[in-house]
């Protein structure tokens, strides 16, 4: 998607590097950062300089490549990127299809390209198939960023968002801030902003009052990990939003590729739900906000149950929460 | 309460001046400001060196006598003081009794030191009726800080909270960190780290996955104003952490002297709501989160409406929602 009106995807690999968007610099810095190889791609998913489950998917899987180019042990290049982060099931997907499909770095390479590729080809049908969803002139409440940063290009929430735009349809979007690291006012604020898409960013804490007033017409957000029952695990403050929206009769629809449907997981309490560190409550930035000794607890995501999900957007349509499994065996 | 093991209110009158803590500045300096005459009062109820409904009530009265004292238009000083925040009804309240009771600068004094007093007094009761709604190792959320900075000592929501702590009931806190001004991690957090009380600050995004965890007994929050109704508007997410509570079979208690309780607000949507200033969303300290040209909207207040409440503390007892307004009669 555009950035200062050129075009750019969240990752790329031109050579034997990575590239990509330094996100822990953004809103107010746009820095390219080029990985030499799979450690330092792998430091880059952990460290979150990219983040996004697609992102991760496409980045690890282009690491995977470098470790072919490399010549060093696959299995062990294959462990370090797979504990990169353990919440997103599109990490392993990807890593999984390049140790399966590739024979050589050459293939590695190209299966790492395709598997970028298929994620742009599946948030274009995304925005295809969750575009008429908007009502024109619609109010769209997103939480955290599901964007292009989050899936390569076009986003998974935000794709039916930029599509409805393109159309001139006259949609607007309330970000969340998305405390503790404000992947909404950093990310989502940023990528609206560059694509001219009109919208207001707000604290967590006002997406009920806004929902209970009236000015909410329809919630989309990502996911990070979709159990077999339709249960989805997505960035804290999911679940809250979840909840207000079914409380106040307003549609909440998860935008993600299928692959992020995980059949293994039979329901959401077998997802495992990463800790991160207390610091990212502490501070913002450079700034405390906790007095020094306090104490703080941070979960990075949290699940919500099938019952307040009014659909699941794929690349192969619209789901009842309790069809996934079905697409799974297809 | 104390701090640093030394005792203090949030307001207090040696004198012609007005002494505040300066909340602004919390919780990395702790710092006293003197103000000198009515309108340095006004200016700090407005620019909220001081919040919460009653130390604003308290500061006002304080206010008012400086008035007197400085023998200057009595009309003109209540309308400076009394313009200076729209939502809190103790404001109003508080200067109606000083000029309804005093006669002179003297009683005018003498007035305000009762109305301080009675906040005390009241906060007494609430911890002495709330203390036993925490069950014996019992864990509290509470959002903002509706604690003894925010109504002149003990606090409405913290006051069963320091009773059951300083009982050895085995009291553990969440506080809600609570965007954009971060009431809960600057101050409610620093209260309960100077009485020693447990806690853990946690992103209002994480309130809902620790109900759904079944992680809280119990929320206590304060009140800005309470509709004849029992409708609550207080600061804003109090609304999602009542409708959480609810769908998790949590009581969700409003903790408020009956001062709060305003006969002349029907219900909850007559309650008006401040919007505040856009950077308080922007920014966190001097650290901006949103792009630069983004926008935001900032409601200071959300209504919770009397069906998401189980009961009201007062210094008079624990009522339904639906018996405030009998409150008021008697």
């Amino acid at each position: 998607m555009n950035v200062r009106g050129k075009t750019y995807r969240a990752v790329w690999m031109p050579g034997r590097d990575v590239v990509v968007i330094d996100q822990r610099l953004l809103p107010h810095r746009f820095k390219l950062l080029r990985l030499r190889n799979h450690r330092e791609t792998a430091e880059a998913i952990r460290n979150m300089t990219i983040r996004g489950a697609g992102t991760i998917g496409a980045t690890a899987a282009y690491g995977m490549a470098q470790a072919f180019l490399e010549g060093v042990s696959l299995p062990k290049a294959y462990e370090t990127l797979v504990t990169t982060r353990p919440t997103a099931v599109d990490l392993k997907h990807a890593l999984d299809r390049v140790l399966v499909e590739a024979h050589d770095a050459k293939t590695a390479v190209a299966v790492a390209e395709r598997i970028a590729d298929e994620y742009v080809a599946r948030m274009k049908r995304i925005a295809e198939i969750g575009c008429p969803l908007i009502p024109k002139n619609g109010r769209v409440l997103t939480h955290c960023n599901a964007g292009w940063l989050a899936i390569v290009d076009w986003g998974s929430a935000t794709a039916p968002i930029y599509a409805a735009h393109r159309k001139r349809r006259g949609v607007f979007v309330w970000v969340d801030e998305t405390r503790p690291r404000c992947q909404g006012a950093h990310l989502t604020s940023w990528e609206l902003l560059n694509e001219g898409v009109p919208h207001k960013v707000i604290a967590d804490n006002a997406a009920g009052y806004f929902m209970r007033h009236g000015d909410v017409d329809l919630c989309i957000v990502g996911a990070d990990r979709i159990a077999a029952n339709g249960d989805t695990a997505n960035k804290l403050g999911t679940y809250e939003k979840a909840v207000l929206a079914k409380e106040n009769g307003i549609p909440f629809y998860i935008a993600a590729p299928s692959s992020t449907i995980d059949p293994h997981c039979p329901n959401g309490d077998s997802i495992p739900i990463e800790e991160r560190s207390e610091d990212e409550v502490h501070f913002v930035g450079e700034t405390r906000v906790t007095p020094r000794g306090a104490r703080a607890a941070n979960p990075a995501f949290d699940v919500t149950p099938a019952k307040y999900i009014t659909g699941i957007i794929t690349e192969r349509g619209i789901h009842k929460p309790g069809e996934v499994r079905k697409l799974w065996r297809q």
